[in-house]
């Protein structure tokens, strides 16, 4: 691990009050996206709210630059939104003349999203899981098979789950929709600024808050240009950008992709991969607790099954009332077509460490 | 006018870099607001974003009591949003087990809340409007004909439009529409906090950014507690409070309510009633320019029809580029179906002074 930027990272925020393992809820923001926020805020009180937006508006179009670079896209839109769930929101409403009738996903795929999808009448099928309980890793030829039986009007897919560490085969899915002229929208909240975000996929969503560690209340949909043909529909769809949002929210993402895009993403991510790695290593031996993910999966997202009787939402609460550390419990509703029982999720960033690691194995074995 | 009241609000904020006449648009937020939010993102970023919404709690449960107190309700639900136009769309999504089918509007009903209703699929009809491009007053007894006529699924009412500061008779339309059992909903967004806002419609919604001065990004929709029998429906509305939002934004309108009510909401709106009124009597003096509200109108939204040819969206960007006084240009979209053309719309909050309407009346003289 490059500990340089381990200390760069740390360096750029405040000090943590708790030890803070919980990135894929929410990252701590640097002092730089802290600044960037309260000096819009404090532009809005001096100039008004309107004339400081005018003002952020060249900032907001860096930022919105920044996501097409990390997706690799050389031309899209990309709509500024309130979070990754109003993103696939206003995807929907936005999709085209119609909202899209049925939607193809993958067994693991994100609660809330269903719930999203259910909300507008959208239908949805899940792929046949070939490794249901298994490795978490849906079959892109599944996909294939599932869309020579009943084509859906567009493929999603979470490039990164919820409630389990394991990175998606995001392109060989967009392959096999590809062929198949079905569109594909991936949802990036845990992978944007964590794995590797470049994807020929037609639509990519995701938010602020978790591995770029800007704000909350601030999300991105990115459309890519000229898919209307591919998709079959009559134009591109274009989500709506909230007019009346946080602004002072989207400057301070805008601060903290600047802030990644300059520390380097790719070296991000291999310290990123290397801290979950490591992280696994260290927790693979605590007796009871059985890490989901293969160690050496290349994500910073860990996440932990409980020895039988053990509720992890408990586990979490005293972690934080007892030990200060921070951690999520992440229950069945977050991957319903997947997930047996909830999970500790265990997510550092780059300023975390094997000793902090070691911290958290000790304050598991005692509860143990 | 209460001259004391002036200099506090003056105090409590920062110091304006331009002369601020742009209330109905975003209201100048106090140190105290700045503080709140500031205060709370620097705990999301020591302590974990989670941690910090917990600790945020009580404050929230606060807000929601002082939104309910300032509506006169005793009991009722509010769930705090994005901004006022996603109240009004989670409001209809978490109408009952289906959308209302159809909605009854005055003629000089808010563009914006419209294309929500569309956008949702739901009818809208509006009453016949007896003072078309008179006193921007809708008559009660045109909702009891349109009602008898054809039953609408609820009223919504805009209790103080985005284009004309004349208040609504509010309560006289929802006493006839309670009497013909139809509920009412009210849209707050410029009345909150403003005028009167005690009622007794049965759902309000508004926003934190105006009157308020609170930050951008947050807002509310409040629903009395047991209105479903008079709603017709299996249940209370529900609308769904986003998870995913800036909750430093709630917390920064929070601040701005609990402000709102050590202030004193009937000294505000008296404080706000005589800055309208002296305003209006100052411009009223304009050559070429015409005060559409009643001089003494209860409000401190006043707005201008232009002298013939002249542009008030150029007028507005001459203002604030040459004088420094930001106003807001305000098109026909913001009430189709009453509005004849753009006016110019300027909303003193209780910091101006009748030297800064001099300094506004000159440099719209200047331009004529």
């Amino acid at each position: 691990m490059d500990s340089d930027l381990t200390r760069t990272w740390r360096r750029m925020r405040p000090e943590p009050r708790l030890l803070h393992l919980d990135s894929a809820a929410a990252g701590r923001s640097s002092w730089a996206v802290l600044d960037a926020v309260t000096t819009h805020l404090r532009a809005e009180a001096s100039d008004g709210g309107y004339v400081a937006a005018a003002a952020a508006a060249g900032t907001l179009d860096t930022a919105r630059a920044h996501v097409l670079e990390l997706l690799g896209w050389e031309t899209g839109t990309v709509a500024l939104v309130h979070s990754a769930h109003d993103a696939l929101h206003r995807l929907l409403l936005g999709w085209g003349a119609d909202l899209p009738v049925t939607v193809l996903h993958a067994a693991g795929e994100y609660g809330p999203n269903l719930a999203v999808l259910q909300e507008l009448g959208v239908g949805s099928a899940s792929v046949e899981d070939r490794h249901a309980g298994g490795r978490h890793t849906p079959d892109p030829a599944a996909f294939a098979s599932a869309i020579a039986r009943q084509r859906p009007d567009l493929v999603h897919l979470t490039a990164l789950g919820s409630h389990v560490g394991t990175v998606q085969p995001v392109e060989e899915v967009v392959a096999v929709c590809h062929a198949a002229g079905v569109p594909v929208v991936v949802d990036a909240a845990q992978s944007f600024g964590h794995v590797d975000a470049t994807t020929s996929a037609d639509v990519v969503y995701g938010t602020s808050r978790k591995w770029l560690a800007g704000p909350r209340g601030a999300g991105f949909v990115a459309v890519r240009t000229g898919v209307a043909q591919r998709l079959g529909l009559s134009r591109d769809p274009e989500p709506r950008e909230p007019q009346e949002a946080s602004i002072a929210a989207r400057v301070g993402f805008a601060a903290a992709l600047a802030q990644h895009v300059d520390l380097g993403p790719a070296a991000v991510r291999a310290g990123l991969a290397a801290r979950g790695r490591r992280t696994r290593e260290q927790l693979a031996e605590l007796p009871g607790w059985e890490v989901v993910e293969a160690l050496d999966e290349a994500s910073a997202t860990v996440t932990l099954r409980p020895p039988a009787g053990v509720d992890p939402a408990g586990v979490r609460a005293r972690l934080i009332a007892e030990d200060g550390i921070v951690t999520t419990a992440a229950g069945v509703e977050r991957a319903p077509g997947e997930m047996t029982g909830p999970v500790l999720r265990v997510s550092p960033h780059l300023d975390a460490t094997d000793a902090d690691v070691d911290r958290l194995a000790a304050a598991l074995a005692r509860q143990g």
